[in-house]
């Protein structure tokens, strides 16, 4: 396989005190040393592994930055093969003539994971733990960080390694049973065959399942803020939003399409789902809007109800009979605001309100900001994301997903053969299929799309 | 003097495939020990400067990141203190957490700048490289590159100490004719005393003259674009910005406020000043357009002047004789625009158009590109920057050229004391202040508020 030696800008794009630019493949030490003069005189070629070098890069006679040069020998590297990473000054005309002197030397601009992609074709790890350093640096939350590192540490890998070998160890015995096919010989005991698919059934599926929190905890857990116009919904959105943006961009200049309209709460990221107001005209409420909300509440794990405590009680029950029957399985939050302009003692009046709706109840001001940490509370109570730890694996891409659930399907199909008593050739190719889906995951089953595929999703540089 | 242990995220904000958090001051090592695990097993403490080493932090029982980091001991580092960088995955959350840990563990988070003042504190450089540092950062040409990349190595710095040690001789000897002032005797010769005034006023009046060309260099040629409405100015300076904004951010996500209306070409910084068209009602120009227009103009060093080839010729001239007195000491092109409508025989009349003005004259179309890549050429010319070697000195900061003016006036002072015979003291007092000014530069004269306003100007982690 090619080694050529590849480069780029590592650290984020744009102006800062210092940028790294990274090189991996063999000779890397040998192109920076040629455009490199150590201050110590020293080339680098003679230098050891994990050791920092200080000195100056020059393009012919012109002197382009003072650099720390890092070295990474042998497999003892990200990427298993040998690296080097340039620390320059972070000002992007030097980022960018660094580059070019690095390819006009030799070097090509490693496509966006073709790091990661590197360690993962010299057995640094499997692909989900490939995957899973994409999702790490994307990580916001306190959960969406453990479940990306668990993975990478490869809690994932090795639960699926387990399951393909005790597969493996199956479909052997039943292979061999192929051979001796004459004799009616049984090597594995249809009994504990039995058991074994029942219990990796379960795992997988246990597996599978934990993709609903997973994707929740990635792409934030799905609220809804549903009510009439003018209720106060977007100063309630403005104002949960504005609050984290502004704690997140004093720290590190975050980009607005990061946060978009997700929201880091109590650790837990949430992601609200716009929804137009619904208008009513006088007691009939507009078709139009209301089936819009509809589609929006499916989408939603979590709805907030904001009610006008000013509305007329009629108005809201009217609202009410439609929107109650979407609720089912939804977590509610009723929302009653601009409880400032209503006296205290009407408020039991609302207590009452919509009996039959199990759900959270609280008199807020979205205005005022009274009660609004109250809600962030029981937004957290709501999400009901447990507590993760440092062995529990969760499942939070697509693909992995779509494989468990092919495989899920092949190892019913064993389960369904074993009781009908299907012949070995057909068991052993349904157990073969289950071990090639579980395969595809930690991409001992691979192919050179699939691999594209997951990696031009990564950032350039990784 | 305080040696607290200081922090900072030293990479651009935001997400990438690595990010660096760098930390300074004595302690460093001990506090990052305590919060990692080396995959060694060994204690940082126990490493040599300028190696690196792979291990995992965490805060408390939670897994942070598995990060690399460096080790910089005593003076052997950028600040010239003990020094740590931990480079981590590049998200925006595991930056912020490893922050929010380090600073709990008792770091600081450190101000815009302080690395470089207290690498300026501890000797490592004087105030004008550590200026350098701050301008190298911002380079964006390869013009504005190399002059902050020779007064970081100190070109500048050597000239004034040379400067204020030729002083100090003087001002020694005449410091001891004034212990003998009884006794009427002259240590220091006049005669000599008045050559090196000289010699030193012309070098100082050649830095503050580098100044106009420095200035150039860091924000870019002032040039205006000037026109009647609708000849084909914006067409024209979008395709001259956006031609280099897009080579610009397939590089490197450059934000727009960098590059705003400047844009290198051929490796120099122009900064085009917007100018509002000129309207003409029948002959009669409007007033206040052309008022505006000559404010802009008497900020360029370069005039394009452009002119609708389609425009009758007295119109032309009507306009010409408001503009071109204000032309004077002006590097004009003239860009006959719309060439394309025009058949290539009437071209000779507009060669012969405003005979006086002493300009360069380019027919152009900007919506069909033609000849703008001519044109590119012709402002280069125009931009006269001259080679820059790497003995150089270009002063671009406008503290330095204030501190020359001072110093200046103070040698002169000094040259005119020589002449009408001033008393020793008096004498001594111009020198003394002379150097104070050249002092200032260097740093060697400094206040913490001066220190506190250049470095507040710096990057945070810088």
């Amino acid at each position: 396989m090619s080694s050529e030696v590849i480069c780029a800008i590592s650290t984020p794009p744009g102006m800062g005190a210092i940028a790294v630019i990274r090189l991996s493949g063999e000779g890397s030490v040998a192109l920076v040393d040629s455009l490199f003069q150590a201050a110590s005189g020293k080339k680098l070629e003679s230098q050891p592994s994990h050791t920092v070098h200080f000195g100056r890069i020059s393009d012919a006679e012109e002197l382009l930055d003072e650099v720390l040069v890092t070295l990474f020998r042998g497999s003892r590297s990200f990427t298993g093969e040998e690296s080097v990473e340039i620390s320059c000054h972070g000002s992007p005309y030097i980022q960018q003539r660094l580059m070019e002197l690095l390819i006009r030397q030799g070097a090509r601009m490693a496509e966006a994971g073709e790091f990661t992609r590197r360690a993962f074709r010299n057995g640094k790890f499997d692909l989900s733990q490939a995957e899973a350093v994409a999702d790490l640096i994307a990580s916001t939350s306190r959960a969406s960080h453990r479940v990306a590192m668990n993975q990478m540490r490869g809690g994932f890998a090795r639960k699926l390694a387990l399951l393909r070998d005790k597969l493996l160890q199956f479909v052997s015995l039943i292979e061999l049973e192929l051979d001796f096919s004459e004799e009616d010989v049984e090597f594995a005991s249809r009994e504990k065959l039995s058991e074994l698919t029942n219990e990796i059934e379960q795992e997988i599926q246990t597996l599978a399942h934990s993709f609903r929190l997973g994707n929740a905890i990635k792409s934030g857990i799905p609220v809804a803020i549903i009510g009439e116009t003018n209720v106060g919904k977007s100063t309630l959105l403005n104002l949960l939003l504005n609050e984290e943006k502004a704690i997140v961009s004093e720290i590190h200049g975050t980009t607005r399409d990061v946060i978009e309209d997700t929201v880091n709460i109590g650790g837990v990221t949430f992601r609200f789902i716009d929804t137009a107001g619904i208008r009513q005209t006088s007691d009939a409420i507009e078709t139009l809007g209301i089936e819009r909300t509809f589609r929006k509440i499916e989408q939603a794990s979590i709805v907030l109800w904001m009610i006008d405590m000013t509305t007329p009680r009629g108005q809201i029950e009217d609202l009410a009979a439609s929107i109650l029957p979407k609720l089912k399985d939804k977590q509610v939050i009723l929302l009653f605001n601009k409880a400032d302009l209503i006296p205290d003692e009407q408020r039991a009046d609302f207590a009452t309100l919509l009996p039959a709706l199990n759900a959270e109840r609280l008199f807020i001001s979205a205005k005022r900001q009274q009660n609004t940490d109250k809600l962030q509370e029981l937004l957290v109570k709501a999400a009901a994301i447990p507590f993760i730890g440092e062995e529990d694996v969760i499942v939070t891409n697509l693909r992995h997903y779509a494989s468990l659930n092919n495989a899920l399907t092949a190892i019913r199909r064993v389960k369904e053969g074993i009781e009908t008593g299907i012949t070995h050739d057909f068991l052993s190719q349904d157990i073969r299929e289950c071990m090639f889906y579980l395969g595809e995951i930690t991409g001992q089953i691979s192919t050179e799309e699939i691999l594209g595929n997951i990696f031009s999703k990564f950032c350039i540089g990784k």
